[in-house]
C-alpha cells in the first residue's frame, strides 16, 4: 500500500445510470481516508422489475463500514434522485447534513417524514463560505437549474480543488435564483481546478440551452390563442416554471390556480425560504371554481401521467369537482422521462377522447430542460480548465460521450460507473479498485436489498401464477390433499377443474410412493412441484410457482 | 328498424390504439348484415399490466355470435398486429382466409404453429383482380410499406367504393415492392370513393415522407467510415431495409451476415415467394466467424430490445459464438417503438460499457419510416377525394389529428374508436350504436378475457405479496396454523419470524373465536385475512393477497 494520502471518488450510485445519485470523495493513507458524502437520491420503481416496491436507493453499505470515517452529507438540491433516501438511510450515517435553505427545508421534510430528528439538516450560506469536513473544505456555488437553489460544491482538499457541479445549467436569466455568472466560475477556477465532476444528462443535445426567461411570451401567446379553460402540468418542484406558467397566465388575463399536493408544499417550502421573488397572483380553489373557464388557468401536477396526480385524475373525469371539456387546452411543461412514456400517452388520449386539445414539448416552444447541453458543457470545461473531468449524472452512453468530449480538448478522463473507486491524486485519474455496490428497495416500511430474492419471488408469481398446495398426512398415510391455483386460467371458481386435476394427480401419486419419500419433506416437496408443473404445464401451458405445505398430525 | 341497406364499419381493435387490428364491414339490412373482417391482430403485452400473458387480441365476440354472416377474412399485410392472431382465432371464426402471396406464406405458419389448416388462407392476384364475399368484392392495392406486399383493400359494395388503406407509406423507390404511382390511385378514384379508412399513425409527422432508397448512401457512408465490426438491427420483416442494409455493407466492401430466427424466416418467406429481386450476396455464420471484423457485417434481430433476440445477446456478451468489442459500430436502423424505450436504452449502455458505437435514428439519416406523413396523407386525401374519410391505426389523438385533417379540407369525417359502429350509406358518416369490445390474452395455452380477474390476481401478488396458510381443524377445535409468506420481506428462510408472528396471531384468535365462526369457512376466511392484514401491515408495511385453506378433519 502506498504511504501517500490520496484524494479518491467513489459513486455509489448515479453513475452509469439517471437517478439514486450517491457519492463519497475520500482523502487520506490508503485505509484511512476521511469520506465525504454527496447526495442521497432515490430512484422509481416499476412493474417491470420491481413490481410492489415503494422506493429504490443505492446501498451505502460500503460507507457503513468505515462509518467513523464520514464526516458530513452535503445535499446539492431537492430533486428526489439527490434527497429522496434522505430520512431512510440517515439511521444508518448519522453526521452532519448540509444545504442550502429551500433544499434544506424539503431535507428536513423528509426527514420529519421518516421519523427522523430534522434539525440534524444544517443551512449553509452559499460561496464564497466554507464548511469544513475532516480533510475538506466544502462551499456550495449557486446554479440554475429546474428547482431553485441548486448548487455545484467546491470541494477544497490538501490534493486540490474539486468542483461537483451537481445537476445544472447555465441560464443568464433563471426567472427563480442566481443567474449564470461567467466571472464568478472564472474566480472559482483561479487557483487552478483539480478534478470537475460534471453532470452529464445532456452531452446529447448539441445546441446551446436556453433560458427559462425565453418560455413566457410563447406560453402567454398559448394561453392568449385558447378559448377554453387553460391547464398546465409541469415538475412540482420546478417553481421557476411554475412561475413562468403563472405569469403567463395572467399576462394572458387569466385568473391562475395551483393545485395538486405535491405543487402546494414545493410553493410552501419556496414561499418559506423566500426563493420566490414576486409570485404572480393567485386563486385558491373556491374562487377558481366560479370563473369562467375562459377566463381561468389551471396548474397542475402529473407531468409524468403518475396515476394518482390532477392531470390524470382530470384526464379520467373530475379533479376537486374540476373538470375538462371540449375545446380546453392542456400543456405539458415538461419532457416526459424515459419509461414513462405510455402513461403520459395515456393521458394524452383520454383528453383527445374529451376534445382537449393537447400541447407537448415537441415544439421546443413550452419547456427547457434543466440541464446543460453540449455547448454548455464545453464552456464550462472551457472556464474551469480542469486537469481531470469525471463524467456524472447519465446513463453509461452519456458518460461515455462526455468523457470523449474531454478528451478531445485535452483534459485527462475516465469513466466512473458505480463502484469505481479512482483516484484524482495524480495528474490522470487511476481505478483504484471496483467495490461492490448495490440496491437497497424500500417496500412498506421495510428496506431490503435488491438481491434478497423477496421482489423476484413476486415476479415469479406475477409471470407464471402460483399453486398452494395443503397436504394432511397421519401415520404415514395421506388424508388429504388440497390445491388453490391463484392467477391461472380456469381457476377463479372456489372449486375449478385445474384445482382437482392437480388434486388428483397429487393424491394418486403420493397414494402410490414410497413411505421413505412421505417421511421426506423436502422429498415430498420435490415430487409435489414437478406434479404440479406437469398437470399445470399440460392444462394450461404454464408452470406456476408452488407453495407446498405439508401437515403431518401426530397422535396425542 | 330501417328498412334500407347500409353500409356500415365497426372496428374491433386498433382503433384508439396501436397493435391488434380487427376491423368488420357490413352490407345490408340492420341485423341482417353480412360481414367481412379485415385483419386479426396482436399486440404485445408488458409486465406493467399484463404479467405473464403471451399476446393480446382484440375479441372477435360481436361477429361469433353472427357467424352465419360472416363470408371472409382479408389480410392486408403481414405485420403481427394485423396477422398475430389469426391461428389463435381462426377457429372461433372458420371462414376464407384471403391475402398476397408473401403474407399467406406467413398467414400459413402462423396456421400451423397453432395447429391450423395452412391451406384455408387463399392467395390472392392484386388489382384489378376482384374477390367476392356477399355483398362485397374486394380488390388488393399494392402499397409500399416496411414489409413486403402490404396492400391496401379497395372494397366494392353496392353503397360505393371504400379504399381501407392498411398500414402504407407513399415511397416512389421502395427496394423491394411495388413504387407509389399516382396514376393508379387515381383510376381507383376514378367512380368516386365512397370512404377512405385511412392509416393515422403518422398524422403529427410534418414533413413528407422519404423513400427507403434515401438511405443507402448514408449507411454506405457509415460502414466505410467504421473500423471494426459493423452490426446492423432492424424489424426481422422489414425485408427492403434488410436488403438496404446487406447492400450498403457490400457496397462498403464488407461480407454481410444475417443473424437472428425472425429474420432468417422472414427472409426465407421472401425468397420462396420472389419478392426479393435482386438480394446481394450473404455469408453464413461459418464463414462470418472467419472473416476479419474489419470487413465483417452483421444484420441481426433485436431492434427493440427483446431481451432474447441477437441484440441483446451482443450487448450481454455473446452470440453464436460471436462478441462486439471495442472500436465495433452498432446501428439501429429503426425507430423505438413507445414502451421500449427502457429496454432499449439497456443494451445502448450494455454496448457503450464494452467501447462500442452506437448509432441510432435520431439524426434521420440510418431509418425511414413506414407509415405516410401529414403531407403524404394529404396528397392521398386530393387523389382519392372520399365523401367520408375514418382515421384508422392510431392512439385516439392521432385519429383526432387526422379527423381534424380531413374536415378542414371538407371531407366529412368522425372519430371511430373500437366498438363503434359506423354508418356509411349517407354523405355523413353516422355513429349508429356502440358496441362492448374486450381484448382476449393468450395465456400459456388458454385464450382468456381480459376482464377474467386472472391477471389482476397476477398483479395484486406482484404487488402485495402473499401469505398462503393452512388451517387444520378436528372436531370444532384448531390444532394447526402453518403461514407461509412469499414475496414479501423477512420471508424467505424456511421458517421466518414473519411466518411465526402470523401463525400465533391467527391461533390466539381462532382459539379464542366463537364455535359459530369456527363452522364457517366464509367466516374464518374473512376473519383470518383481517389477521394477516393486520400482522403484516405493522411488521412489513404491506396487506397482502391471502390464500386460506382450511382443512377439517372427521373421525372415520
Amino acid at each position: 500500500m502506498s504511504s501517500q494520502n490520496k484524494l479518491i471518488f467513489l459513486p455509489l450510485g448515479g453513475a452509469g445510470e439517471i437517478g439514486m445519485n450517491m457519492y463519497l470523495y475520500g482523502y487520506g493513507l490508503a485505509g484511512k481516508e476521511r469520506f465525504i458524502m454527496v447526495d442521497l437520491g432515490v430512484t422509481f420503481p416499476a412493474m417491470d422489475g420491481t413490481p410492489g416496491v415503494d422506493l429504490i436507493m443505492a446501498d451505502p453499505a460500503y460507507i457503513e463500514a468505515r462509518l467513523d470515517r464520514l464526516d458530513a452529507i452535503f445535499i446539492t438540491h431537492a430533486h428526489e434522485d439527490h434527497i429522496g433516501a434522505l430520512g431512510l438511510l440517515y439511521p444508518k450515517l448519522a453526521v452532519p447534513v448540509y444545504a442550502r435553505p429551500f433544499t434544506a427545508a424539503v431535507a428536513r421534510a423528509k426527514m420529519e417524514d421518516r421519523g427522523q430528528d430534522p434539525w440534524v439538516v444544517q443551512v449553509v450560506e452559499s460561496y464564497p463560505k466554507q464548511i469544513e469536513a475532516g480533510p475538506f473544505k466544502v462551499s456550495y456555488l449557486p446554479l440554475a437549474h429546474s428547482i431553485p437553489e441548486a448548487a455545484g460544491l467546491i470541494i477544497d482538499t490538501p490534493a486540490g480543488r474539486i468542483v461537483h457541479t451537481g445537476d445544472f445549467k447555465l441560464d443568464k436569466d433563471p426567472i427563480v435564483g442566481e443567474a449564470y455568472d461567467p466571472a464568478l466560475f472564472a474566480e472559482v477556477a483561479q487557483g487552478g481546478i483539480k478534478a470537475l465532476v460534471c453532470d452529464s444528462t445532456n452531452v446529447f443535445s448539441p445546441e446551446a440551452g436556453r433560458s427559462e426567461s425565453t418560455l413566457n411570451s410563447n406560453i402567454t401567446k398559448l394561453i392568449s390563442d385558447a378559448s377554453g379553460m387553460m391547464v398546465a402540468t409541469t415538475f412540482a418542484s420546478n417553481v421557476a416554471r411554475l412561475k413562468t406558467l403563472a405569469q403567463a397566465g395572467v399576462d394572458a388575463g387569466r385568473s391562475v390556480c395551483v393545485l395538486g399536493r405535491s405543487m402546494q408544499r414545493m410553493m410552501a417550502y419556496a414561499h418559506s425560504t423566500e426563493v420566490l421573488g414576486d409570485f404572480p397572483p393567485l386563486i385558491e380553489l373556491e374562487d377558481a371554481q366560479t370563473v369562467p373557464r375562459e377566463n381561468l388557468m389551471l396548474i397542475v401536477t402529473g407531468s409524468q401521467g403518475e396515476g394518482r396526480a390532477a392531470s390524470a385524475q382530470l384526464a379520467r373525469g373530475k379533479y376537486l369537482g374540476l373538470t375538462m371539456q371540449e375545446g380546453d387546452t392542456f400543456l405539458f411543461s415538461s419532457k416526459t422521462i424515459p419509461g414513462n412514456e405510455v402513461s403520459v400517452g395515456r393521458i394524452v388520449n383520454s383528453f383527445s377522447e374529451m376534445g382537449v386539445k393537447v400541447i407537448d414539448d415537441t415544439s421546443g416552444m413550452y419547456h427547457v430542460s434543466g440541464h446543460a447541453n453540449r455547448p454548455d458543457l464545453e464552456e464550462v470545461h472551457d472556464i474551469f480548465k480542469p486537469q481531470i473531468l469525471i463524467p456524472m449524472h447519465g446513463e453509461h452512453r452519456h458518460l461515455r460521450e462526455h468523457m470523449e468530449l474531454a478528451q478531445s480538448k485535452g483534459i485527462a478522463s475516465i469513466i466512473a460507473p458505480n463502484g469505481a473507486m479512482i483516484d484524482l491524486t495524480g495528474k490522470k485519474p487511476k481505478l483504484i479498485e471496483h467495490i461492490e455496490t448495490n440496491r437497497l428497495y424500500l417496500d412498506g416500511n421495510q428496506l431490503i436489498g435488491a438481491f434478497d430474492g423477496v421482489v423476484l419471488e413476486r415476479i415469479r408469481m406475477a409471470t407464471r401464477g402460483l399453486v398452494a398446495l395443503s397436504i394432511i398426512i397421519e401415520e404415514d398415510e395421506v388424508i388429504g390433499v388440497w390445491a388453490e391455483a391463484m392467477g391461472l386460467p380456469d381457476t377463479l371458481g372456489t372449486q375449478t377443474s385445474l384445482n382437482e386435476l392437480i388434486e388428483l394427480a397429487v393424491e394418486k401419486e403420493l397414494q402410490s410412493a414410497k413411505r421413505k419419500l412421505l417421511n421426506s419433506d423436502d422429498e415430498m416437496d420435490r415430487l409435489v412441484t414437478r406434479i404440479v408443473n406437469r398437470i399445470c404445464k399440460d392444462a394450461v401451458g404454464k408452470k406456476p410457482v408452488s407453495q407446498v405445505m405439508i401437515n403431518r398430525l401426530v397422535a396425542d
